[in-house]
């Protein structure tokens, strides 16, 4: 095996599959990453067991400056050879594997000799039939991710609500996360509808990674499903992850249809006063932040405190009040995470009484994005 | 005690007297930062003991949008007062302390009331003449620490060796550090004679500190010297820093004053060499690169070498080789600081024998500045 190629291409493709290799792995291989090169084109692979990355590098396109003399494969250890690349002192770099998987890299002046492994003992990529395929706008597959991986569990003692339950069925697509102390959900309608239906659990963890690799340059990803893992293809770049297993809980009848009191806000306004009250609640033993809401005053008071410290206490100016009065109290770092989901929109905070969960939406298209909060009992 | 002011103005003033104030501290009134208000001005203090800064923000200057309304003292939780201002919603804010220390801080519609402490238990700050004070240029002093402070010992088994030594007398200004495994000195000529003679050692921590504090709209910096104390006077801030007790050994007869063998390089060139060869003598037991000389050749060849993962070579491009050949061993991270401290700088190494202090010196001017690295035996 032997080939020539662009640092910076190469340095792009190190980093691509990197973000699927742990240093904590206990398959000892898989701390390393696999070259793969054929006759035009070089495969790159990272893999942690739970997500593969696989991007291939072409010679057609001349920016990559890819030029094969010897076809072959090779492991090489992941952060030490890329921390070699990064540093190279030349534009292109030169990669030749000689006998005992001894690996030497070289460039202008400089000539490494590395340790390699040998690629036959490298695990296969799950094999996933892409002829079912279905497309997603990359932006809003990024959006979905962002505003639904918030709500899943950290906590490994129900692992299917560490991941984003996706259902989809003619036109309708569906993402829910909930830690079982709140929800998100997200509902989108497709342009073409799907051939079939699908229902699957993604780790929230795969989620997070697949949207750090979607980047402005693409418009489009798709996306295959098997019984047990996911494949989503981003230009030259496939990125697999294994579904969670388990039946995911039925979480359509946990948001409220109607409310008692109803306050509006512009997300950011609101998101600041939060932040502000929950300087106060991160210093108090329970990190509590309480509303108070009175329509007759059209007036909506947030309350922090912290015995030790001090407390903060903010009349806000709603765009509107209506229904009954109330004081709750609930998580700020919940409500936090909620109101950044929205981004710049006016919500609508829709409670029924102090102790039942309580939903943020958006005042325009309601019905596509629910923030569900369980507020905290403090009497 | 009341005031008004610019929340960036006071932001600033904040971030500069928190550089002094450290969470670790074992003095609970020093976690706080002291707020002091005159007629005309605003007093902000921190300290950790060792650094003290006082920073100034005066009525006069219409930026400040400073109006006090009422004289007085106080001391605030500084981490926690900072983080409140940082997320205040206003342009301005208006501080008042009420009874028991209660200190309530508005900005629009959110109002903080926070514990403070009595001012009157943090602790003086030492007085110091400053009338025999001594102007140095800004940026000049700046460079003075990057070059020497790299070379203070971490090791308090030798406390003196934590600081960088500074002489003065004349227009004679000479500061150098070692840690007895590398050393580095710095002679610079005054512009103006110095009053009297100083001799004294401040903590490199201290100077780490004093150094990000003079930024590009500093020209100058006053220096003035006390028994166990100096005083730094920049634009309205004064930085207090203790000196370190003790005699700093003598180093003037370290630095050799011939040499055997000669090498001459761009330091960038040189720096990313090495910085290639400690990523593998960083992942072996004994951290070590080694240069040959050649000077027949013209050859200089650097090596780096780890028994698990590989090896590392080089054939450079010197400027110049002359005197013997030579082989020597030596730790790389020693020589990647020594060399980023020449900047773009051309430089000369100059050997006497595989076991002895080699030097750096920049090919102009090499009497101002020397770095000097211990080598290691591995034979």
């Amino acid at each position: 095996m032997k080939f020539t190629i662009s640092r910076i291409a190469f340095t792009k493709a190190l980093n691509t599959v990197s973000r699927a290799i742990s240093t904590k792995t206990t398959i000892p291989i898989l701390t390393g990453l696999k070259l793969q090169v054929n006759q035009n084109e070089l495969i790159l692979t990272g893999s942690d067991a739970d997500i593969s990355i696989e991007t291939t590098v072409k010679a057609d396109n001349p920016d990559n400056l890819l030029a094969v003399e010897s076809e072959g494969a090779i492991v090489l250890p992941a952060r030490f050879f890329t921390d070699i690349v990064k540093k190279l002192p030349e534009d292109t770099l030169t990669i030749e594997v000689g006998e005992n998987f001894q690996t030497m890299i070289t460039s202008g002046q400089s000539s490494f000799t590395i340790n390699g492994l040998d690629a036959n003992n490298y695990p296969h990529l799950p094999e996933i039939e892409t002829n079912t395929s279905i497309p997603l706008a990359a932006d809003l597959l990024k959006q979905i991710i962002s505003q639904t991986v918030i709500a899943v569990s950290n906590q490994e003692s129900r692992p299917i609500l560490t991941g984003v339950h996706f259902t989809l069925s003619d036109t309708n697509f569906l993402a829910v996360a909930t830690d079982s102390h709140r929800l998100s959900q997200r509902k989108v309608t497709l342009e073409n509808p799907v051939n079939g239906s699908f229902d699957f659990v993604l780790p929230g963890k795969s989620l997070t990674e697949l949207s750090r690799m979607i980047d402005d340059t693409q418009d489009s990803v798709t996306l295959s499903v098997t019984e047990n893992q996911a494949l989503f293809t981003i230009g030259d770049t496939l990125f697999y992850s294994r579904l969670l297993e388990g039946n995911y809980p039925d979480t359509s009848r946990l948001i409220p249809d109607s409310f008692d009191t109803r306050i509006s806000f512009d997300a950011p306004e609101l998101l600041a006063s939060i932040e502000r009250a929950s300087l106060l609640s991160h210093e108090s033993r329970n990190n509590v932040v309480k509303i108070t809401v009175k329509p007759d005053e059209k007036s909506v008071t947030i309350y922090g405190n912290s015995p030790d410290v001090g407390n903060v206490e903010e009349d806000m100016k709603p765009k509107s009040v209506e229904g009954n009065e109330l004081e709750i109290s609930f998580n700020p770092d919940y409500m936090k995470d909620a109101l950044r989901s929205f981004s710049q929109a006016t919500i609508n905070i829709d409670f029924t009484s102090a102790l039942r969960p309580f939903t943020l939406t958006p005042t325009e298209d309601s019905d596509s994005f629910v923030q569900l909060i369980t507020p905290i009992r403090t009497f």
